[in-house]
Order: C-alpha cells, then structure tokens, then sequence
C-alpha cells in the first residue's frame, strides 16, 4: 500500500517545540514506515522523517515571516496533490485547504479533523470528497462522513515513566484563554503549590493582562516554550498538570504526554476531557477552581504507575498507526 | 474559442458599489460575448452577465460576513479548475490562489495581475504555469514571463460627457493611506474649493483620524460609496480628480472614468499615472500638494471635449476586449 500523508507546514516535522499537529503527523509517518508500508510524507523540507520525504516549502512558514502561510500552504497541497495518482490513499492531516480543492485529488483522500477553529470553515467540510477520522467523539460534527475516531498515540520512549512526581504543578501548551493559563494560577494558588508554565504564547494581550503579572519565579514560573526532553523532565516531576481549559479541545496532546510519565492531570470536564482521563485512575475531571485545587490534593492518592500504564495501553503511537491502517482498509474495501 | 473568465468572489460581477477587479472581469466577458466567442464567467452566482454564469458562490463573501473569504475562494477555484478541460483558454483576474495551484489546470492559463498586494505572494507567480498580462508597464517585475500590458477599458456609455464641469474638486477610490484621501483634503483647501470624497472605508483609523474630523459638510462633503450612475454623475460634474496617491498604482480606473466623462484629472506622478494620464491633455501630473493646487486652477484651461475623446479612444472597454483577443491569440499560437 502507496501511502501519502499531507502533513501542515506552519512548523517542520516533527516540530521543535510547538506543532501538535506536525507531531501527529510524523509519528503516522514513522510508524507506518516501520511496519512496512510504503509512505510518502509531504511536509516542509528540513523536516525528519523515515518515511520518504517530499514538498516544496523550504521550512516552516511560522518559523519564517518573510513566508506567507496562506501562498506556501496552498503551493504545498497543490503539489501533493499533483502526485496524488501515485498513492493508493492520500491521508490529510492540512485543516480545510485539502478539503476544497478534493477534486483534484486522484486517489481516495481521508482527512483527520484535528479541529474546527472558525466554524465559518465548514462549507469546506460538507462540500468535500472526503472521508474523515475524528481526534475525539467529543469533536465529531453531525452531517459528516466519519470513518472512525481515532486518538492521538504519542511517543512512549521519549516520555519516560517517573516514579515520584515532587510537588509542584504544571500548565503546558499555548498561552491563551482557551487553555486557562490564568485559571491555572488561580487553582495553584488555592492549591498552595508552585506552578510552572510552558509554551508558546499565542495571545499577547493575554499573557500580558492576566498571566504575566502573576510571575514572580518562585510561585509562578514561566518557562517559554519547552522542547520534547524539557517538557518531558517537567511532566515527570510534576504532581499533577493543570488542565482548566476554556473551550471544547478536540484532543488534548499534553493530557496524555503527561500521563505517560506518570503524572495525573486534573481537567475541566469539557471537549474530549471525559474520554481522555480516566475519573479517579489517571486524573479527575472538575468543573471549577474550587475544585481542582481540591483534585490536586487528592492526585497524591493516584498510583503513578498506573496512570502510566493506561496511558500505554490506550495512546501508544503503536495502537494510533494500528488504527489508522483499519481506517485505510475501511476506506480503501468501502471504494471496492 | 471557449474562454473562460475567472473572476474574483469578493464582490458581485458587475460590483454594485465597489469592486474593481470585478468590474473589468464583468466588461471582458459581456465584450468578448458581444464578439462571438463563447465565454463563461466564473463568478458569483448572482452576478450578472451576458456569458454564460458558472461557480458555487452564491454571492460575495465581502458582502456577507457569514462567509469566510479564503473557503469560498479556494472553492471557487477548484470548481473552475475541475471544468478547465471544457475550455481552449482559462484567463484568471484572480489573484494568486489560481496560480498555486495552476498544475491543476488543464487548459492554458493567462492570469491578468490586478496588483501585488503583499510582495510576500511572489512565490506563488515565479513558481506558476501561467502566461501574465500587466496592467500597466510600470506594474510589471522583473523574471515573470508577460506576454502583454493591456489597459484596462471603461464602459463609456456609463460614463457620458459633461461639457461643463463646475467648479468643485472629487477624490474617489477607498478610503486608505494609498489613496490619499488626506491628502486631497489638503490640496482642495489650499486650491480654495469644495471636495467631494467618494469610496468605501477601508482604513477606519485613517478615516477616523484623518478625514472624518475634516468633513464639514460644506467645504469637505463625505458621500460615502456611491453606485455607478451617481458616480458618473459626480464625476462630470467636476472641474477636477484629485488622485494624490501614496503608493505606485497598478492602474486606476476612477482616472479614467473622471477623463470619459470630460473631466480632467491632477495626479501624483506615481506608478502608472505617467503612462494614464496625458499630461497637458487630459490633466496634469504633479509631485506634491501645491503643484496640485495649481494644477487644479490650470484645470479650467483644458478642452473637456478632447479630455473625453481621448479616454474614448485610449481607454474603451472594447479597445480592451480586443487586446485580450490578441492575448488569447498569442497564448495559443505559442503554444501550437
């Protein structure tokens, strides 16, 4: 089986701090490529992988501003797909752009939705030759054709398991409303412990008015994007991680990198939350600050080294490749 | 010949109010339907055309904020492209999506530049197969294979003589830095007249900051966007059009709908000004706000009737038709 797997291009693959989505991609890529399927991955051109590579962006365009994501985005798609009729099966993982031109596409195309952003993109979605794979039940739109749901795996062996966590808490991915950056300094606070902060910020205004002032670099510690060894040495030593997010997440990459190495996560029982933690094995699910800074006294309860067994078992990249090689039988037996 | 005509989306074909791209692509094909050939217009569905009406927009997405413009582009796009085999030619007024993905055209594509915008969308025409028409020399960049300049054309018949001009000045366009508004401000104050500004807000600061507290009214008249007829009615009844640009023009079709109707224009000597303008004929080309003001008293001197001849003859929609006749011609022949 041809494989081409059209991964985004705002960051290389796999990224070098931030790109959740190059992530998944290129863990797709390798673990297909190790079991022997013949694959093809389109991303930018420094990228690593050992799948084989194509595309034509030199880099990534958000690791670039004299690129204009928009152009570079569109010359990317368009050339993958001018290749498409070398594949048996064209696996999009590119947002909305793939969607629109799908036509153009020669080979059965199945398109990860790894979220929605701006419903106002939606057009995209019902219009398209396209099957689709959601990341979450949670996250799955009535009226499309949904082949499966499959979650994201991650990379066990760089998330190594940590038997003692210490005290401290942590708050990982984008600073942005939507992740409760601001909600997560307030649930430590009542939690009496220390805080650590990590990742890109993505709102200024934000970060600026109600994030920045809060760290002192003692009780609150703002790390800036963490690369893949940081991150994991602060999740493993971490008590638990602090997930108040603001919106309804599709996935959720950190929960689950945290649980690996064994750290529980205390969430807000929102999007995919309630299929992603496990109530009381590998974190608690909460409604409000009141009660995850009630949740974070009780994570000292948790059997670290259970958490880190489920994690295994259920988002090993293994299983996420395993997956998605039913979803290309299930696409490629539902055209025969 | 089977041409078709790839329009932009933004806006209605013809504009109702604003719309220049629009409103050339719109003349092309009703021109060239008038001639025989067998066009379709691939536009909003609720344009209005002589040729014959294909696309999946059901109307522009600048004129409905429900729609996101980048969705229903890239569909637009690829709904024309997957029809391209039906045509001899495809000529795109699309900007630069069309041209990213131009592999995926299956007709020759000739792609009329109607501006850069941002030069950081480059990539997408170096890399294009497709022929470029300029729309004026002074627009035109090095190392992009040009197979004509080809002015824009008017519909004179919209646009009809006035003998007497009046005594007031105009300024007409969107309301942004480029366009300097402000600057026609100063210059009708400084020539002791009335001004007539006339566009649509597409600065709102500028607008706010340096316009608006201007506007009394008496000396200084905002009249919003205005449609076509009132606008030609403006238009004839001026001494002058004032186009104190800010930046190099590609074109400026306002210039020459002031000179259809008999009015003279007072233009800064910028991007395509030197070759629209006929310098002591249809208006005066000046380098800052008192030559124009004194250009704006020359004004009176010049013969209307002749200013209005000369538009006719240099600037008809149908010497603009036959000139994409002749662009089609040459595409084909080189490649026969």
């Amino acid at each position: 089986m041809r494989v081409a797997l059209l991964g985004p291009v705002a960051w290389r693959t796999p990224p070098r701090h931030y790109g959740p989505w190059e992530l998944v991609t290129g863990l797709i890529a390798d673990g297909l490529t190790a079991l022997g399927v013949d694959v093809t991955l389109f991303a930018t051109l420094d990228s690593v992988t050992s799948a084989a590579l194509d595309g034509v962006c030199p880099r990534g365009y958000a690791e670039d501003p004299s690129m204009d994501g928009r152009v570079w985005e569109a010359l990317h798609v368009a050339h993958a797909f001018s290749r498409s009729s070398d594949f048996d099966i064209v696996h999009s993982h590119l947002d909305w752009l793939p969607l629109a031109f799908s036509q153009h596409c020669e080979a059965p195309l199945v398109t990860t939705i790894h979220g929605f952003g701006d419903r106002r993109i939606m057009p995209a979605y019902r219009r398209a030759r396209s099957a689709f794979v959601a990341i979450s039940d949670a996250d799955r739109v009535p009226g499309l054709d949904y082949v499966a749901t499959v979650h994201h795996g991650i990379d066990l062996d760089a998330l190594p398991f940590c038997a003692d966590g210490g005290d401290d808490l942590v708050v990982l991915g984008r600073i942005h409303p939507d992740k409760g950056t601001a909600a997560a300094i307030d649930i430590a606070r009542q939690a009496g412990r220390r805080l650590f902060i990590a990742g890109i910020v993505q709102d200024e205004r934000y970060f600026a008015e109600q994030v920045a002032p809060h760290v002192d670099g003692d009780r609150v510690v703002h790390l800036g994007s963490v690369g893949p060894q940081e991150r994991a040495e602060l999740l493993g030593r971490a008590r638990a991680l602090l997930h108040p997010i603001a919106f309804d997440e599709p996935f959720g990459l950190s929960v689950v990198e945290s649980m690996a190495t064994g750290t529980p996560v205390v969430a807000y029982a929102r999007g995919s939350m309630p299929e992603v933690v496990d109530e009381g094995v590998t974190g608690f699910l909460v409604e409000d600050a009141e009660q995850a800074a009630a949740a974070v006294d009780r994570a000292g309860e948790l059997d670290r080294r259970q958490v880190h067994q489920v994690a295994r078992r259920r988002f090993a990249s293994s299983r996420m490749v395993a997956d998605y090689v039913d979803v290309y039988g299930k696409v490629l037996g539902e055209r025969a």
